[in-house]
Parts: C-alpha cells; sequence; structure tokens
C-alpha cells in the first residue's frame, strides 16, 4: 500500500483558481496512490497580511496571541482544498494542527514538534479519504495553538511523512526543484536531478531558499525521501535523499549565495582561554544565531574574531556588543553589512582534493578579495564584497561547469 | 466579586480602529468590574467573504468544512483584540471554543451547545487576566469543530454567562437597544428602557432583528439579565430581565414587523383527525419551521390550511407541496409572497382585555384587510398586503401611544 504526503505553498493556493487546479491534481494522484495526506499553506500572503493587522495594532504582540492569529490562514486553506476536492468527487476531510496531534513544545511562533500522533489522519486514510492538514500549526499539551516559525509547513510535511512512515513527501512549489545556482542570477543554471540530504542542508544554510533546514533536518533525521517539484506542471523535481541512494555524484552540485548577512569583528581581544567561549555565550544567551566564525592567529597575545550573523539580528548584536567588548577586555567592534557569502556545494569534494583552491584562485583571476573562509566536508564558503557576490555565483558556475 | 460577559458584533469590531475603541472601551469596564469575558464575532463581513469564497469552489461544501472555514474569523478577531488590550496595558488571554470547552452537538453550521466547561476561562480570570473568546463556534466531543449558526456568538456569550453566573451579559451592538418599533419604519419609535425575556422572545420571532431567539430562550432559561446597548457610546441601552424584575408594565411594549414570511395554503383538505399531522409532520421531515397557523371553519367535511414560512423555505415547500397534497386529498395549493406580518407585544395585554379589538378596529379604519390572526398571551400578530406593513406598524405604534 503506498502512502505520500504532499505539500503545497502558498503561492500554488493563492486563489480559488489554483485552489481548484491543486485539487485536480491532488485527485488525480490519489488514482494511483493508495493513502494520500495533503499539507497546505495559507493563501498567499494571507500570513503577511495577518502580520500587517496586528502590526497596526502594536508593535509588541503577545507571541501567543501571534499564534493564534497566524494559525487561522492555514485553516482557511484546509478547508477550502477539501471543499474544492468533495465538489469534484474526491472523498476528503480536513484537519488543524490540533485534531492531527502535532504536539509542540510552547516556544510560540517557532515552536518545536515534540511528537506527533496522527491517529485520526489513520482512521480517515483508511476509509479511503484524502486528509487536508492546516500546516505551519501545531498544539502544546496543554492546548495552546502554536506555530512553527517561517517554512513551518514544510516542516509539518515531514514530519507526518515520518510519522506515517510514508514512501516520499513531495514538496510542490513555484520552482521546477532545486537548481545549480539561482536562475535570476546565472542564465545557465539549470534543475539538479537528486541530491543528497547534506548537500541539501548545506545549501539551504548557503542561501537556497527552496527548502527549509529545518524540514531537510528533519527528513534526514527519519530518512523521509523529499521530492522538490512544480506545482504547475507535472514534470519532476529534484530528489533529495540519503547519500547511498544517490546514483550520480557530481563534485561540486550547486553554488549558492546569500546577501542577508554581516559581518561583526571584535579587535584586539586577549588570546586566552575562555574568551571565545564568553562572547559566543553572551550571543546565544540574546538568542543570536552565528554562521562563520573567524580567528585570525593572534599577535602581541591579542587576536581580532569575526564573525557572521542575520542581519536582522545586527540590531540586537550592537546593542550589547559594548557590554561584551568590556567584559572580554576587547579594543573595538567592527560592523558590516555590506557583504555576500558565495559557497560551492557538493558532496563529491571530501574525495577530490584542490577544490578549494581552483575556488579561490577563480575568485582573484576576475579581482575578487576573499574576507573570510569557513568550509565544511562538503561545502566552502567565502565572504566577498557584497556587489562581487552575484559575480562570484557566475564566474563560479562557469568554472565548475554546472 | 462582579463578573460580566460582554460581546461585541461584528460591526463594533470591523477594522483596526474600531477594534481599538473596543479595547478601550473593555480596559475602562475593566475598571469596575471585577472579572471580565468579552465574546467577539467576526470582522465586519468576513464571514460573507469566506462564505463567498466557498461558494466559487463548489455550490455544495460539506457542512463540516463550512464550520472548519468560518471559525476562523471569530479567531482572527480575538487574537486582534486581545493584543489590542495587551497594547494598552490590560492584561488578556484569547481562547477558542475549543479552549474554552463550548461542547455542542454534531449539527454542523447550526450546532447546539450541549454543555460549558470554562475551567480554563476560570483560571484566567483568577489571574486578573481579561478573557477573550471566540464567539460563534463550539466543539464536539470527538474534537470537530462547529459553528452555531446566524447570531451565534449572542448564544456563546449568554451561554458563558450563564455557566459563570455572571452578573449581567451586555450585548454591545450597532444600535441604541431594542425599539418600540423599527425607527426606519417609525420616526417617532423610541428605546424601551426595560422588557421582559418572554416580550422579547415575541419581538424576535416576530421581525425584531437586534437579538436572536435563541439566545433570549438560553437567558431566559438561566435568568441571565441581558443589557442590550450602543457600542458607540456610553448611554444605556434595553434591559432584558424576567417579568417579576421589571418596575413599569406597559399594556403594549413595542410594534414589530416582519416581510420575510410567505404564505401557503392547502384547500379543500378532508376534515378529519391526523390530516393536520401528516401535514406538518411532512414539513418538520423536510426541516421547514412553519410560523402561524390557521385552520379555518370546515364546510362540507372540507377545510382550508394556511400557515406561514420563511421566504427562503419557500422552494423547499413548493417541492413537496404536491405530494403532500396528493397524500392527504386537498384539493389545490397556493402560495404568496407578498404578505407581512405585523405584531403588537406587551406583557400587559395578558391582563388588559379589549387590546386585539382595538387593534383590528384601528387597522380597519386604515383601510387594511386581516388575511391571518395568532395570538399569544403577550403577542397579537397579524398577516397583511405586504404594501400595508410598515402603515400597519405606524398607525398601531399611534394608536397605542408609544
Amino acid at each position: 500500500m503506498s502512502l505520500v504526503v504532499q505539500k503545497f505553498g502558498g503561492t500554488s493556493v493563492a486563489d480559488v483558481k489554483k485552489i481548484k487546479n491543486v485539487a485536480r491534481r491532488v485527485a488525480e494522484s490519489k488514482k494511483r496512490i493508495d493513502h494520500l495526506v495533503v499539507v497546505v499553506s495559507a493563501l498567499g500572503d494571507t500570513t503577511d497580511q495577518l502580520l500587517e493587522l496586528a502590526r497596526q495594532i502594536t508593535s509588541n504582540p503577545p507571541e501567543r496571541e501571534t499564534d493564534m492569529l497566524l494559525s487561522t490562514g492555514e485553516n482557511v486553506s484546509m478547508a477550502l482544498l477539501a471543499m474544492a476536492l468533495n465538489e469534484m468527487g474526491a472523498d476528503a476531510v480536513s484537519m488543524t494542527g490540533q485534531q492531527v496531534e502535532i504536539i509542540t513544545d510552547t516556544g510560540h511562533t517557532k515552536a518545536k514538534i515534540r511528537h506527533v500522533g496522527a491517529e485520526r489522519v489513520i482512521q480517515e486514510l483508511r476509509k479511503g479519504k484524502i486528509v487536508v492538514v492546516a500546516g505551519f500549526q501545531g498544539v502544546t499539551s496543554d492546548g495552546e495553538i502554536t506555530t512553527l516559525g517561517r517554512g513551518g509547513s514544510d516542516t509539518t510535511a515531514v514530519a507526518l511523512a515520518a510519522t506515517l512512515h510514508a514512501d516520499y513527501c513531495e514538496i510542490y512549489t513555484d520552482v521546477d526543484g532545486v537548481f545549480t545556482a539561482d536562475p535570476k542570477v546565472v542564465p545557465g543554471a539549470h534543475k539538479i536531478d537528486e541530491v543528497s540530504y547534506l548537500e541539501m542542508l548545506e545549501m539551504a544554510a548557503t542561501g537556497a531558499k527552496v527548502l527549509q533546514s529545518r524540514s531537510v533536518e528533519y527528513a534526514r533525521n527519519y530518512n523521509v525521501p523529499l521530492h522538490v517539484r512544480s506545482s504547475f506542471h507535472e514534470g519532476e523535481g529534484t530528489w533529495v535523499r540519503s547519500e547511498d541512494k544517490i546514483m550520480e555524484k557530481p563534485i561540486v552540485s550547486a553554488v549558492t549565495h546569500d546577501s542577508s548577512e554581516a559581518k561583526v569583528t571584535f579587535l584586539g581581544v586577549p588570546d586566552k582561554p575562555g574568551v571565545a567561549a564568553e562572547l559566543f555565550g553572551a550571543l546565544a544567551d540574546a538568542n543570536i544565531n552565528v554562521d562563520m566564525i573567524i580567528q585570525n592567529v593572534s599577535e602581541k597575545e591579542r587576536t581580532d574574531i569575526s564573525f557572521t550573523v542575520n542581519q536582522d539580528d545586527l540590531r540586537d548584536v550592537r546593542k550589547i556588543s559594548m557590554k561584551i567588548a568590556e567584559s572580554i577586555h576587547a579594543k573595538d567592534t567592527r560592523f558590516d553589512e555590506r557583504i555576500a557569502k558565495v559557497s560551492l556545494i557538493g558532496a563529491g569534494m571530501k574525495t577530490n582534493p584542490g577544490i578549494a583552491a581552483r575556488m579561490f584562485r577563480t575568485l582573484a583571476e576576475n579581482g575578487m578579495n576573499i574576507e573570510m573562509i569557513s568550509t565544511s566536508p562538503i561545502k566552502i564558503s567565502v565572504v566577498v564584497r557584497e556587489e562581487n557576490g552575484e559575480k562570484a555565483v557566475r564566474v563560479l558556475h562557469k568554472e565548475f561547469g554546472l
């Protein structure tokens, strides 16, 4: 018996006409799939519209109430999709996060899934019904409504696929799949047929927006194959699965870029044990996610520590940096928003030395200075000036024959 | 310790500005009331907009999915009102029908309340919080979301007031209270200071739209005083309470009218036992509400039976009337939509004979023919030609010195 979870994002259900299209597609799928669960996001930009309403009322809404408000978006789309399916003769029933028992922690607006019950989903699937589930939302064990943060519907879909032991999870979106680079930047960029979880994680972390890291992590932990594909045509998209299932392993799979980060530098930090721990401990306490970290060799027992954070967090970093600098006896702090991070991703890199050198040489030959470097076994990221970001993507995409 | 339930309808929370006004008013109330529960409807005409979306998808939406869809409207307004209250320093928390435990039967789109738990409401009230509750919605014991039908938010408010033993329940609306007649028809109509549950029930049943019969019935059963008042100014509205609490008892309290009914007549029905039971049994089976029923004296062992139904139900009545007529051996059927029902309401009528005669004489003197008559101890209703309806209201309002 086949069991598949399909997820349709906001652009796929932006209006009545698109909802009907999704319904047709789902009803068509049901003919070849025994058990079908469909996870939906809110219609189009409903979530932003609701947030705007809240913003007109208060600049500081209680997060619990924000969750109450935002969860309504997915409830509308799930009900409308269930209606559209029934209208075309496909027996469907909608369910809220609460009814599905998506049990989360109490971290309102970015709750983490603790457990998925899905007992009622299984009951309805056994009756032959298509189960339409509101994405993005969960409920605490106390019955408080939570949301899973942006991209949370993907996580809902993957979590359900894991719980139900689905054959795979299809993520329908407004692009054809995962690309070797952003097609808006590199006209020659092309769709990747398959990619490993780890590569996809690195791509998501370095700027690819098609999937959120969190849902890929979840898929990897439970070994749920993902199929990222277009909701507008029938063509195959990109399969994301475990590395040992991937036939062809190119050395470099993709070039990603990200202009949303800022660089922070603490200058003249005493080079002694515990300083880095204190610095990054203070940032963690302030709930700030740090991406790349660089510490230069020390001179006269002092060193410089640089790291990147999301630009959205920069204001908070500025606020606490003075206090941190004082506490760790740093001489000064610098902030730089005009940077771009460019990354090469490829599972084959770990067995092919020399990729990094070739990357650095290509950038140098094109007159671009590298400000920071960070590597993992399957990724090399560099920070360059913001204005060089897109050019760097293009020359690297060409150099590595993507 | 005082405990009050306040209910604000859709027009009172139609936009952000109005929500802020409601929040100011609620926060002001909290200064003089110890425990405050606020029930809200959906913003403005949200419910109609959602129904229109559904209608674009299907002419026959499953009622369960309609409830899923419609319940989102109140969830938006409750969250926004809770935010607005917190913004002005009033500690507030919103709750869905599920969280309040408004347990209903499974009659989707017109569910009836079976039981109200309200345990969490009491917990939050004890902490000094204002509890904002989504009106109109409930949940079955199986966790299915239901709605209570149009005007259901009033019922939510009254049911909560009864469960919490509230001192009274305030219904905020876009009019100043209950009037002696529709002010649009009778310019001299004025607000009634107090009225009994029974009078209010008769008024709601005969065309007054300010309160739904169902919520008044609920209030009467649990003896919850209602205060119907304007959400736009501070003035007192109309108190609805038990008759023995009412100081001044006018003979006639109000003149109401209703043009939404149609008259149906079965001609030449055999005058023998069981015929009326068969006729109205068949209508009840088709879920059609019958209002006035008249049976004339019989001639030659045959009689005519007339009754009124809502015009919305007339199509269904036409559909089944042929079959009914055949089954009860009626000679013919007639349908008439061009009627108006005009009613005099007054608790004092039962101890003041001659009101009916005076009413009929007034109408006759003004050249209006009476087609049907129906009375209760505190109400006299007549059916006249539709074009005479408003004139009848005016002359009766004058005749009885309202």
